[in-house]
């Protein structure tokens, strides 16, 4: 009913609530309305998991008594978003917010802050060892006889962090009478990677635009960066990175930079550091400067004075996030340079001021290579030891790009000298867009714990993230963002829910993705338990569905060119093979599959040995992964007891019915979850089933013009020519490179 | 408080309002929380003027026992709209809808349909006469005794647009206790033109992507494509031509025809005609022939048999937007036939369906002309009489290119066997984007008030455009459109006024700016006159304050080059003479402005004589376009006793001074009205203000290179030099050509 605004900023009240009578009219006119309208407020997804609507009865009845004073301080601009969106937060949860003090008063109290901020709370002794600058407790206790809650941090970030996690408890109805919770990020660098280009363009981007508006910053700053800002917060996302990967080299100029400042303004408060991707090349095309060699004492300079210049407008700047010699990208190669060269040239540049440099691994040369598969490690493993300390290396979840189903990328665990950042896609650029509902959380979840083997069993992706495999402090995730200007950010309701996951997971890579689906549904949609367990198996069933209908057993790099949308197995020829899918699919007469075993490309040797091992023998690979490593004959048998041929069709007709089980379950929720959001899941639903039967139809008809047997028993034959799969044309897809 | 949702749909009732125990408990609660939270609701201006909020007690006194029971039918979708919208909107406004009744049975009954639809209606014995098939009346009378209200008319879309107004009596806080009105529109096409790209730039397009998602089309049906609808119905538009006249052939192709026959459905309830733009050489392109020529019966044919194709879809389709043979666009004379051979090749396609073909004369030769202003007269007058008759020369405002003021367009008057649509601009491409606070209103009444004298005095621009003076039904207006995917539509909450007056005025060409304004106000805004009597007088003085501070005393096309952002006197090069400012400005050291008198151009000669004589005067041309046809002497004096370079540097100066006007009485109306929409106000018209003065300050150091004289007493030299300005670059500016 009532509730805070949509974008989430506290008006002053306006001027006629100083009238009682009018105002009782008013509200006199609103219970009248009560009567014949509907309730209604937009559910158009604004809010995200951050909706604060009344808790249930019970819920009050619980949580109010405990929840009773707010005491903490305002006195800065981190600790004021702390007490607006605790107020804001248990203001809609509980239906009133609870009286804000300077010391505590009464039984209820909550104290959020540090022993520098609150004074109260230095008296507790509290054990804020180990919580670093940006962890927190939550704990009840008593104090002088009544019960109380504290939240205690050593910094302010901390204390918002805390706090947080305290609204997350109501919003998913957990107990709150007997806290003890200690919580500290294992990763330091938890960044969203912005792939938006600076005329609002958002490369593989399928929620509008940019939510950036460059042409009017820095005058007006946009409400919505506030959100962006409270969203991120909330689940631990500590820095951005605004501009695009394959970047203009304008960022850097004053001019943006000017807008680049006022963002930073804006994230600064909920302690999100603003990054740039800096073009390699800028010091000749912004410079004035004939080269861009990272060896040449002038481009040295060059970035010296502007990473200063920088840093005098944006004291917490975070660093550069750099895409070198990668499609097309100019990079210290050009140079007759190295990786590491390039990189700690601007890791000179920004250390005076605490920055980082994260250099991407996402390489492939010029020349097309023998498998595209190898290449980064092949690039980047004899530098391992030779970068410096402020630089990362970003590496993509798999060797190829962001596929529906990559093994891990060989490089997590094989350079140990180096911190490894991880570049996880939100976007779904090969997932169906944003129409098709994908959770991305056990796809994150199955690569973090994926085992490297490297320092033996237990080696986990997670620990090489983290940097406890190694002993780095320095370590970072990063995910590209799938946020632009649609209402709902996302492009779809359920891709809230990857941004969500990513920042959960980013903030502790060893979560359960299932428990993270679970209280953002919650948080999101209803606590009601007859939405959320049915809704929590369809999002734990659709990654598995989607790899299923696009890319079922190791399969990859079988999409559209170009734009990456629908099937497009058939896609041959143009500028390089390694652009192409029959370069990955690599389908015969006689079999399919791409052979990396040591007898063919040998990528499987890039893994640790007990890995390798497994990935080498087709009968010891996970079958997810079997033709991603083995090229296999049709008629040999998986694990089904199948023929591969028929477990392909098999597995392709599977995702598409676990589809329509996804259609019949949210089909029957009708009543659990406001008309606005389930209709447009809904529909959305219905795309997601009409294109994963083209997937299906197409790739099988295209397949078995290779394995040339007949589909399986009750597999119905796609219902159009293969040729006229391969007629669609789709040239205003979204999201394509520019 | 309680209100509809922001786009505007009912939703069903929620199954909770069926268990009254939880639902007094969460009404208590929200009573609880009145206490503490702020009231608010998102005003981000999503709902224009149709926000529909509650009535002040005095109005509400006045209103509802004159509005207690709707008795409507409800057996088609236009009645279902009319009816929702009656119920929205009063159930808004008055706090709770009236009752809804099959017939009159209690005193304040509203009867809304039209003879055919409701019988008790019928037997009133009305004059429904002259409302043709889009009028109404609404008229009070008395019904068995009781007080009632009637909105009538001879269509369900009559009943529908009666319905608006009664909803904008209401919002304007009109008397409704003893209504007479007949209206009928004077127009008969009225129409937005979209210049959106299929990838969803917007050419021009200041506020987001297009709102047509063409991509998730037809299966997505964005609830949005309904609220424009409405909105749209609510000032008479009746027909929305969806894509760019720099059109793409593929909107033709079955995929696109799909997707176009979708939004047709949900337009056609709203009595709004969908209408494409056709790219002439799409034969060529999507059609497989070798010729586009009008005269080949190939084409002929393959156009009767597209237009064939889309009435199969679309019965009620409007018909083709054409430009052709302008800017690089395709054409009839591509292949040695005239204008009027193409336009008449199309409405043969179109004519057995009813449709018509909409010609734009925005044209101009590849070669260079002696002066653009007279080459779409010289083209077009010829084939006066050659068109067919379901053809329409659709004719911009004036003869350059929606410049912040031109005279009126030397066609209008000049084909009298032709009906001349007016194509206005709504988006701002030459009138500082949607930042700048500019009411175009103004603008509008004065180019349909203008006397083209061709049939003696009183021959106004309007009587040409309603088809009144030369006697023609078929009439015709377009509006550029100002609408994209930003949450407020058109960019600005301001925006969202011309949006408005374009279809209010084109209705009835013949309506008062200010009146119009007025109305918008209190719609959109509040009816508290200490906010309505000062932002009237800002919206109407912001038109001059723009010409003023853009392209004073007639000058015109002074803007940076493709974007048309900021100030560009200085542009020359480039691929044509007359893409350029110097072109037009024509300044020298002795004196600026276009001689286009008979001893230059001669285009004032293209106007009927007593506008030919008064323009090729230099005495008598009004002042606001003395550079316009005249080149003048920098040390000429003009009305006010001013030289020329004083007087252009004074009214420059002016128009920032107004900008200052409108922000300080902006500032103080904070209180009467919403802090959200107030503050982007306040930021935008910083925006302006700053721009305003880099307008003026770069025109004065550019124009004083030529004039060489000192600037007047009192006035501030700019203060960066003239390189400087001429420096700026703006690559990423919006709404540029793609």
């Amino acid at each position: 009913m009532l509730h805070t605004t949509a974008n989430g900023r506290q008006h002053p009240r306006p001027s006629h609530l100083g009238r009682p009578g009018r105002w009782l009219r008013m509200l006199a006119a609103a219970l009248l309305a009560l009567a014949v309208l509907p309730l209604a407020q937009a559910e158009d997804g604004y809010e995200l998991w951050l909706r604060y609507r009344p808790l249930e009865q019970a819920a009050l009845e619980r949580y109010r008594p405990a929840l009773a004073q707010l005491v903490l301080p305002a006195g800065n601009e981190t600790q004021r978003a702390t007490r607006d969106e605790l107020v804001r937060g248990l203001g809609g949860l509980l239906g009133q917010a609870p009286a804000v003090a300077d010391v505590p008063s009464a039984a209820g109290a909550v104290l959020v802050g540090t022993p520098a901020s609150l004074p109260r709370l230095a008296q507790l002794g509290l054990d804020l060892d180990g919580l670093g600058e940006e962890g927190y407790l939550i704990r009840s206790l008593d104090l002088d006889g009544r019960a109380a809650t504290v939240v205690a941090a050593n910094t302010d970030l901390g204390a918002l962090y805390g706090s947080f996690h305290l609204l997350r408890l109501l919003q998913a109805r957990q107990p709150i009478d007997a806290l003890d919770l200690r919580q500290a990020p294992n990763v330091k660098l938890r960044v969203l990677n912005h792939w938006d280009d600076l005329n609002r363009h958002v490369e593989r981007g399928y929620s509008g635009q940019s939510i950036w508006d460059w042409h009017r910053l820095p005058d007006w700053l946009d409400p919505r960066y506030t959100d962006y800002a409270r969203a991120n917060a909330s689940i631990g996302i500590n820095g951005t990175v605004v501009n695009n990967v394959n970047a203009n080299a304008q960022i850097l100029t004053p001019m943006y930079l000017d807008k680049v400042q006022a963002l930073a303004g804006v994230m600064r408060p909920w302690g999100i550091k603003v990054y740039v991707s800096a073009r390699f090349s800028a010091p000749m095309e912004i410079g004035g400067l004939a080269t861009a060699d990272p060896m040449d004492p002038a481009v040295r300079a060059w970035w010296r004075a502007k990473a200063d210049e920088i840093y005098a407008r944006i004291p917490d700047f975070g660093g550069f996030l750099v895409k070198a010699n990668s499609e097309g990208q100019p990079g210290p190669q050009d140079f007759g340079r190295t990786h590491a060269d390039g990189a700690n040239m601007l890791a000179e540049a920004v250390a005076p001021h605490g920055g980082v440099v994260m250099w991407r691994a996402f390489v492939y040369s010029d020349e097309e290579p023998d498998d595209r598969h190898k290449q980064a490690y092949t690039e980047f493993v004899p530098h391992d030891g030779e970068f410096a300390d402020n630089v990362l290396v970003q590496v993509k979840n798999g060797a190829i790009d962001f596929q529906p189903r990559e093994p891990f990328h060989p490089l997590f665990g094989a350079m140990p000298k180096t911190p490894l950042m991880m570049e996880f896609q939100i976007t779904k650029e090969y997932l169906g867009f944003a129409t098709h509902l994908v959770y991305l959380g056990p796809m994150y979840e199955e690569v973090l714990r994926a085992d490297t083997h490297v320092a033996g069993p237990g080696s986990t992706v997670a620990k090489v993230v983290d940097g406890s495999l190694h002993g780095h402090a320095l370590s970072g995730i990063a995910g590209v963002a799938n946020i632009g200007t649609d209402r709902n950010w996302s492009g779809s309701h359920f891709d809230q829910a990857n941004w969500y996951v990513y920042g959960r997971m980013a903030w502790d890579p060893y979560l359960d993705a299932r428990a993270i689906a679970d209280e953002w549904l919650r948080m999101t949609f209803t606590a009601d338990e007859a939405f959320v367990e049915p809704v929590l198996d369809m999002m734990m069933a659709s990654h598995q569905a989607v790899v299923d209908y696009m890319t079922p057993l190791g399969l990859h790099h079988l999409m559209g060119r170009g734009h990456h949308y629908g099937p497009g197995p058939w896609v041959e020829g143009g500028p390089r093979a390694d652009w192409t899918s029959v370069y990955f699919h690599r389908a015969t007469r006689q079999g399919i599959g791409f052979d990396r075993t040591t007898s063919g490309s040998d990528a499987v040797s890039q893994y640790a040995p007990p890995v390798a091992e497994a990935f080498n023998d087709p009968a010891r690979v996970p079958e997810e992964f079997l033709l991603w490593f083995h090229h296999r004959p049709w008629t040999s048998t998986v694990a089904s007891g199948r023929t591969l041929w028929d477990e392909l069709v098999h597995r392709y007709s599977r995702g598409v019915g676990q589809v329509e089980r996804m259609q019949q379950a949210w089909a029957g929720l009708r009543g659990h979850v406001d008309a606005e959001r389930h209709h447009q899941v809904e529909r959305f639903l219905a795309i997601q089933r009409k294109e994963a039967q083209w997937w299906r139809d197409a790739s099988v008809a295209y397949f078995q013009t290779f394995s040339g047997l007949p589909l399986p028993e009750g597999e119905a034959p796609p219902p159009h020519s293969l040729e006229y799969y391969k007629s669609l044309e789709f040239p205003h897809a979204p999201g394509d490179t520019q």
